[in-house]
């Protein structure tokens, strides 16, 4: 952890400005009737969970660059999360990833406490080989041809919940890669009912209190079919489960140019929307940083979630999923928490009633220009302010740098081989 | 019609060459265990609607070319549906489109039978204004904001079930261009409410024996959101009517790289497929002739509907749905039912029982070079000798201009005006 | 023209909260080091043109629905760019498009100085047919097969410079349809020899102090080829033609996914780059308002632009180029304006020695969020207060609305039919 | 190698069957006035370069399952390729990369030699790091911010020529991952220029008869901007380079929906195609198998290069690039090399008189019918035929699985390691 006299001088540097931004921008927005600290206090409200794995230097299939200081093992990156939410109190959950993250459930539980950290979903490997695991995924898991390998893939999430249960999570997201490279490689309808069978087999293990995230990908690492490719196929797996199922919508695994809020709101009409995985993307699922390519299209999903968070039922589990290449992952992950923070004050900006007036007069210019007006407003001191109110930064970035957190934890971990992606 | 003699004339130019090319592809199919009568019969049953509005040329926005001999009315578009029944045989029935194709129920069952057709799904219009209707469609029909004008829109609704009533139809396809061009225009989630209210009261009034058709589209005319946007949302439309709803898949309305058989799996696997609209398309909804573009994509629709056709209850509308912006469009729709009935052929010379093999066997290559093997036999001799067993024509576009029937309707029909599209 | 009176009570009711933004706005951008006055001086020295075919309502294939008080010919027209430019002072030139604008240019240059405008970029059109020229264009225009077609449209080319030269032009702007639908209906070689043999005769003609502007475009009305496809091609074009002779980057014109701004680095590098048709999109062309999609795609063009904005011989054509068809386009003109110019002075804002030691030291995490820190500050007050300076609308919209001018010429103007665009 | 005598067995089971395949098809297009052993001389004709590392499983950033026998290191990869020219007759050279087959140049030789392969263009690699070069191309490397890294890519890149002189290479491909990751993380036009900088640099030491091929690529590895990222930047390299410098085209690196037949068309026109690296894609750079996913497609690039073959200097390095993470590279790249064949061949018989005449007469319907004709034609017992004539294998799939190549290799390569891609 980042000692509290560095928080505090860094905030202390920018304290005045900041009360004169906050100031001013709470006089304007009260000109609109709008009042600022109850928008200070939605910020304050709101969190998104860090994914274990996230911590670590991310690649592609042509290679892998790590950087100072990288993670070796859950500890390491616990360590790495609580520094995030002591620096945005915005990420106040891990996600854990197995079996990349397994650990004595007493050990994780204990760090976790000590970090002011809890934990959120898990999330199953079957996209890989596992040392000990004796079948390959090479040609799949939950759907493989083989009933072997897929028992082995559905003993490894119902192991993946019983984790889950030692150390309070509440949730199992199933993300799978299986699907085909070629027309005919396998049978489209039949590959989907051997997934179905085996998740209803991993259904029936649920707890009670837990619920089971089917999400979808429109391709890679299969190149012309995937199992649960889009909504439309995840929709019928929540449907085919039962209740404790709901879909998660990754913002990057989409066709292009698809209309994503309009996904989420068909999913909270079915009562069927679970949560998200956040990040943005410019090509294919990009994993880059949450709203550095197109903040208006984070801000457009948040405004379905301002719109209709009062449906019932609605209960929904928010997680980072970016791969950091070029970036501190400390870093981005900060970053990253903070533009989805903004998107959410952003889209509570909206004067809802000036929009429904204008929507029933058929005013689209209007109409738009009341959600623009809301994107537009730099919410930035309503998200400096909640943070400097929880103790956390001011400007978390720059407090992270200047606490030299990245030199300290490069000199006592070992330093990570880089080398090829999956090509060579 | 084309006068008998004609096309027989032409057949016995042909005859001689069709038999060699006959023989020696049932040659090489009984070499590999496939008999070429079997396929023969099945491309004798097969057949494809035509949109009695494909008979027309098409234009774009931005302009509007017609040709010689234009079709005047629903008189003029069923003589032109007629000869392509008469050279192909693989088009029986024609679907009407309501306003356009208004006319004397009695007067279009007579016609219809002089010319040996049938008709196929009404199709019903709300994204143009109609003459004699008072309220206006700009801000959308079944999901607008104002009920008289969702009113407006159901009574159309059922005015098209009623015609269809009279002339022996069985579905109504429903597609609206009902979206937003601006986010923010409308509620996203009210505007679907309002349309599935609708549609239930147009369900309601569906006869016993009908089947309703919801038809999903990405974009266009409305470019930021479309009410109807993917299967998803069809299949939750479907869901929510009842079992007389089901999906129609257009080929033309998906988000770039969007792997259609998988949709077609998928609706079939949830009992909601209800068939097709045919063309092909490279950029957008291109609406170009069926097979020009990517044959082997439709040849892959065929391939599930061929692996999956013994479904209980599966039953499939199709249809041809194309803009014939610089062809004569008589010859494009022959070659289009030709393009579609040979994908249908081609996928039913698939190895199945090897194909399974391989892919039980996870043998990529050869479940794939299976399927080629089927895609890349020229079936042209099967289509081109039932065409001839059944009195149509060998080489059905030589024919057609041989007769010169375009000329002899040029003569008689007034000639078209032209002009701009939307944008003047 | 509005009444100045009118404006001038709708600016006194905005005037005292605009002077607390932007004294607040003043105040925190002095913080960093930023000067407002500068900003407002480049707000001020800002300006886009406007199509006159924007005044009127748009439509797609399928539909046109026009408002009330359509302009009724060139001289409407400009009447509504006249009060567009009082109220923004931000569009000082129209463009024109012949033969839809063609009027006694004595009366076009009078017209135009008692409102204050002047003449942009000649658009000629050669994707309709035109009144009483014999040939058509459904298969082509300055690469069609046909030669005297080809003469055909660089004639009408010609006449365009030649209207243009009498009212104060400078540039020529060719967009043509030219292209395929299917795969073979023409040499993809040989049909761009022929387009660029016509342009070379109609840049012969070209006045000396004049450009030529080539603008490409993916596809539509071409659904297969489109001659001029891409930025490539255009570049290959501009070089052919001569050192007049530029390319024209519309926004709206490129396959999913492409990253417009490094096109316009690329073509400012090889001294290329002529202007811009403005407008946003989801999907296709959409031509929808500037800015109302992905705000942030704007700002990266900006960004370019104003890096860039000291290569010697750099001089842009800005114009807008946008479709309004849900709303009144004066005042989608109006916003996207705005839009435009918003994005001009966020980018103008970048903190450039800071940015680029970031990408010195490769600290893409910094560099990405100098970028984000510009586009995220509101410039609202500084574009309000450039206006007010200027003597046009705070509040542009809210004050047109006030000033009751689509009322007034739908009272004079005739009614505009509408109905159905290229399909029926 | 493969015994020889099992070639011949496995061909005399499939030579009756082939023979009156060969008479069937012949006598077909003589009909039409085609001589089938013109084609089969074609075919004849016709090689495709293997890449060496085609003959490992490749992976993606989310894992790699390597196949029983990978090959160890170069001379095995030779061994590979050397079958697979062996069976196929359509694969004559050999593709090195560099470092990864860095190797005694006498050693290649005569390992080629005994082998009967050549060795095609070389690559560089500064998308990795390489043991022994002090600087990380974590930023790039030909337009690193850094002169030292640039250089040192610099150096590498004359290496490969080096090694390239001693081995009978005379072209090197330049393909690099620099980019960006986030907007304003690297300056769109200083980065280019400093990599048109490193390219004078290479292109400065190209011995005089050697050729240097820019690649372009949309996307991936790098996710915002890719300096080379399409085909006009590609063009503008080349042009500044010299008349040593042309453009490289690899299937898979365009943006979706982009028409690449076009692009084809325009290099060819500029004098700068240089080449292909075949593969087929769905959605991004997917790498799979050559005309597995649209072998239309790969038709339509074939139609351009035969429509184009006479054009004066055209001079066409072909070669394969695919990841084969689910089959037998070995069985992938013959097929692969069949494929392209094939397309070859269909474009050969394209019937380019009659062509020319329906473009003449605007009739777009028998233009594109024209093609299709040629595609639609199976010309396997053509390749066939063109294969049994040099000794290769009729079925060169079945009969490499008949000669237990695979698990000969098995039995004495070292087993690989699989793993994790880039992501843990």
């Amino acid at each position: 952890m980042i000692e509290t006299s560095i928080i505090e001088a860094e905030n202390a540097r920018r304290q005045a400005g900041l009360a004169q931004d906050y100031d001013a921008l709470g006089a304007r927005l009260a000109r609109n009737g709008v009042e600022i600290e109850a928008l200070t206090r939605r910020a304050t409200g709101f969190g998104v969970a860090i994914p274990s794995w996230g911590t670590g230097t991310g690649g592609t299939r042509f290679a892998r660059f790590p950087g100072e200081g990288e993670p070796n093992g859950i500890m390491d990156k616990l360590d790495d999360c609580g520094v995030i939410q002591q620096l945005t109190d915005a990420t106040p959950r891990v996600s854990l990833h197995i079996p990349w993250d397994k650990a004595d459930p007493a050990d994780l539980m204990a760090k976790a406490e000590e970090l002011g950290l809890g934990f959120d979903a898990m999330n199953s490997n079957t996209f890989q080989n596992h040392e000990g695991h004796p079948l390959s995924y090479k040609y799949g898991s939950l759907s493989h041809v083989d009933i072997a390998t897929r028992q082995q893939a559905i003993e490894h999430n119902i192991e993946c919940i019983e984790i889950g249960e030692k150390i309070g999570s509440k949730a199992l997201t199933v993300w799978i890669g299986d699907g085909s490279n070629f027309p005919g490689q396998t049978s489209l309808s039949r590959q989907f009912d051997r997934y179905l069978e085996s998740m209803k087999r991993i259904y029936a293990r649920l707890p009670g209190d837990w619920r089971i995230f089917s999400e979808h990908k429109i391709y890679e690492p299969a190149f012309y079919s995937t199992v649960v490719q889009d909504w439309g196929t995840s929709l019928m797996i929540a449907q085919e489960l039962g209740d404790q199922a709901q879909c998660l919508v990754d913002l990057g695994h989409h066709a292009p140019n698809v209309n994503i809020e309009m996904i989420v709101a068909r999913l909270i009409r079915a009562g069927k929307l679970g949560g998200f995985h956040f990040n943005d993307s410019k090509y294919g699922d990009d994993d880059l940083d949450s709203g550095t390519i197109e903040p208006f299209r984070l801000f457009l999903v948040f405004n379905e979630l301002v719109e209709l968070e009062d449906t019932p039922g609605l209960n929904l589990a928010h997680m980072i999923d970016q791969s950091h290449n070029v970036t501190d992952p400390i870093e981005s992950l900060i970053v990253s928490a903070g533009e989805i923070q903004r998107a959410y004050v952003q889209a509570s900006l909206v004067d809802r009633a000036a929009l429904e007036g204008y929507r029933q007069e058929n005013d689209a210019l209007m109409a738009a220009a009341t959600l623009r007006a809301a994107f537009r407003t730099d919410v930035e001191p309503i998200l400096a302010e909640a943070r400097r109110r929880a103790g956390a930064a001011i400007d978390p970035v720059a407090t992270y740098r200047a606490a030299g957190y990245r030199a300290q934890v490069a000199a006592r971990r070992p330093k990570a081989a880089g080398g090829g992606g999956g090509i060579v």
